[in-house]
């Protein structure tokens, strides 16, 4: 039997590749495999159906991430989901698989982030398979949510000349987790020393216990506007833009100064020699929304709303996918999925 | 801090605990934690949401099930929970975490025998998430489904004197991991030696493509019969049993010569000096569904159905929960989780 390497595919081939393959059997299935959630009918509206995977080791690391925090993160993780197709969050479920290294007592830690988040975002677990794992923890949450039939927004149909907003601020999430990691290598060399986490406690936080921006989604619900394409950015601006952009069969420009940094990112990635500009374009976990407007909505979210910014336009030409740098050079965005 | 090891909780004990810190939202949710499906409102109906996690090394081996049949397995898994509920199921995800040792052949026969079952039993993979897994694979699914309000059936729900129903035969499927173990074994220590595995096919279908009981599903609503409470036959006769009985506050009283055991099913048992009955009893895996009707629809069953068994009565007496042997006695029926 042949045998290709899983690399050569990456992530988003070997998701094309299942798509290709899945066939629609109910009319009930608006959209399947592809988007942020499934779509399926419901009453008065679209119902949304999303998935997320979190295992240990690959996602977090118990050694610095406090298993409430966790617990919340992962109800963020689900969420965000339906929330960037213009959804209400309504209900979760988790499955979870863990080993006789976990104490109850460690459990009820990870269920009170849980269902803290559920109290913040008005869902509630409704179900979800325990197990056993030999190894270490695995979650995997499952989030079902409505949107109105014309509201629902997907990655796709965005216009050339659309204005690009994103929401808050991105790159923090990253910088957070390589101040962890920094700590922690700190930690395993000398384990007398203490960590330095002080004054890094805005990108700690834009780590450990991200927000899902529901926010957002009720403001844009108030004004009355609907996005015209939308995604939330979980693994990095570059990667989220050329989605759109795809998607649409559009192209993007993006302006570098444009582009929302926390002082305290800029702050963090100083003392990591990092770029900041990078870990916004690359970094990932910031579960913001990313969204395209029509030109006639600019000014009702300029002079109704807050934490969103405007980066750039989507472009007739779908071979264009450029961010603009202070020095007025085009750079073509690279996407990054787990390749990296 | 406290530490309270998980296995004083058991795998029930932690979903209680967990169950009873949930709060609901929305009115939409119907039911949540606790049955074999969540329900929540939808067009029609109730819409339902189940959820199941499998992992390598503890739910399957790879050493002798092929990827092609556990897709299946998986799939029939996911959607067991709706049909328990009297539902159709009708879109699944499913999230999936692989290391670099899969190729990209080997997730195809993962998939093909996913999209195989999607076929059967009609439904569509509408999303899930894929992952890198630094060990084994991880395989976790959510199912939705739809059933009309005044027919759906929880664990909750059966009366004094209703008749226990269980569809096609018990005890295969783990009758069937025996076989396939003791061959492992046998190859272990003499890798030159040949599975003996000829005249066990049945046994081995069984553990390795076991069927959802959508058939059933059809066969009772064709026939107008809404089961009193239902519940699906994943860890074994004798804890579902105890599940009906604890949630409808009853007792159960089950006959040990009217549990279906296939012939293929004793003659396995015998060959590897196990009880079928036992096998039955606590062994699990074999997806068939156990309900109980009214006395009055025990002629309509009878007349116009096939493959299902009448097995016994349920009874005024929450404290009763026993089996009757063949030699006329009661013997209490004892319930194992993941504890065993």
């Amino acid at each position: 039997m042949e045998r290709t390497e899983l690399n050569i595919l990456g992530e988003f081939g070997l998701i094309d590749r299942i798509a290709s393959q899945s066939q629609i059997h109910n009319p009930t299935t608006i959209k399947g495999i592809g988007d942020d959630a499934a779509v399926v009918v419901a009453d008065h509206g679209y119902q949304l159906l999303s998935s997320e995977l979190l295992i240990e080791g690959v996602h977090f690391d118990l050694g610095y991430v406090p298993l409430k925090h966790l617990g919340y993160k992962v109800v963020v993780a689900g969420i965000s989901d339906i929330l960037a197709m213009n959804g209400t969050p309504k209900q979760i479920t988790i499955n979870i698989g863990l080993s006789n290294r976990f104490s109850v007592e460690a459990i009820d830690e990870l269920y009170a982030g849980i269902f803290a988040a559920c109290e913040d975002y008005e869902v509630e677990l409704v179900g979800g398979d325990t197990t056993s794992s030999r190894s270490g923890l695995i979650l995997s949450i499952s989030a079902i949510g409505t949107v109105e039939t014309e509201k629902i927004t997907y990655r796709k149909g965005a216009n050339a000349n659309d204005i690009i907003c994103v929401t808050g601020d991105l790159g923090g999430a990253y910088l957070g987790l390589q101040i962890l990691e920094r700590e922690k290598k700190v930690f395993l060399e000398a384990p007398e020393a203490q960590p330095v986490l002080t004054g890094h406690e805005y990108v700690l936080q834009r780590q450990l216990k991200p927000d899902a921006r529901l926010d957002i989604i009720k403001q844009l619900r108030e004004l009355n506007i609907v996005p015209t394409s939308m995604i939330d950015v979980s693994d990095g601006l570059a990667s989220e833009l050329r989605h759109l952009a795809a998607e649409s069969g559009l192209g993007v420009r993006v302006f570098e100064e444009q582009i929302p940094i926390h002082q305290k990112s800029y702050l963090a990635a100083t003392e990591l020699k990092l770029g900041p500009f990078t870990a916004a374009l690359n970094g990932g976990e910031d579960y913001e929304l990313l969204f395209t407007i029509r030109q006639e909505d600019y000014q009702k979210i300029l002079d109704h709303t807050t934490d969103i910014s405007f980066i750039g336009f989507m472009s007739s030409d779908p071979t264009e996918a450029f961010f603009i740098t202070k020095q007025n050079e085009a750079v073509p965005l690279t996407a990054q999925g787990w390749e990296k």
